[in-house]
């Protein structure tokens, strides 16, 4: 093995490493379109709303915001302003038996692993001036979704334009 | 109307003001048998879980905890330290029309209104030595449920013994 090919190796060795921490992190790569990264610590981030969605998604799901996020929804400021960035998480929607012994019926329904991603809507409304001031970005399992998913976001939040946007109502 | 009659009706009408007063800060009174007032600042907790239930009760709901609470869930500490508290909101299970057009079928259910009051346990080994060390609390709008209901608790509880009493899994 000559000097450039153990230069190569360990360059590729490199990059693998680089990649497997990146992924351990649950982070750093940035989604296609909106180039967002995930943003640190959002799952200590304040509730905004629960729901469940049934069908192909099939889960149940937290909606986080940050503290403009949380302050807007309680303030009922429209537009959102920049710096604003909610998160959905979701998760496999799994009965629970242990609940229901507890109950005495068949009832209960719990979160199980984590499903579907999670997604962020960020308000930045110069970088984001064509999509109406919003980037959109959904990760699995730390890494990014592809540029296809990336570009139904938008499409898909249009009719909640009354809201800026954002479907999810705060909950009390 | 004497002297005697306008201090009287003076008293009814400073305890019905104070009265009203503590409803609309959503407690102060404190609750039967373990004593317990709404935790000031609670729905700025973080998230545990999130769940559904079905049947009578016919909610979505969410668990949160305080830093005792989040910390000792996200470490496996068990059984949970004195401070721990945990609070599950729950809201009624509402069909979100605007949600399902945007998916294109009935799928979507979101958080409507606040439903089945908002419970709490609280540890406190030597408080509530007789309860293992749990003390339970429900408010609904802010008032405290009735002694009969917190009867209630403990024995519910009982079947999650293997783990602290807690039937609630922390949703990573």
């Amino acid at each position: 093995m000559n000097r450039g090919s153990v230069l190569v190796m360990a360059t590729a060795m490199g990059v693998a490493i680089s990649a497997a921490l990146t992924v351990a992190a649950g982070g750093g790569e940035s989604a296609p379109i909106f180039g967002i990264e995930v943003p640190s610590g959002f799952r200590d981030w304040r509730l905004i709303s629960v729901a469940r969605e049934e069908g192909k998604l099939d889960d149940v799901r937290a909606i986080l915001g940050n503290d403009v996020a949380i302050k807007a929804f309680r303030e009922g400021t429209l537009p959102f302003p920049d710096g604003t960035i909610i998160a959905r998480l979701a998760w496999s929607y799994v009965p629970s038996e242990e609940n229901n012994r507890a109950f005495g019926r068949a009832q209960s329904f719990v979160a199980g692993p984590p499903k579907n991603g999670v997604q962020f809507m960020v308000k930045d409304s110069r970088k984001y001036a064509s999509t109406e001031g919003w980037g959109f970005a959904q990760f699995d399992g730390g890494m990014p979704a592809d540029e296809a998913m990336h570009k139904t976001c938008f499409p898909c939040h249009e009719p909640a334009k009354a809201r800026d946007f954002v479907f999810t109502h705060y909950a009390p």
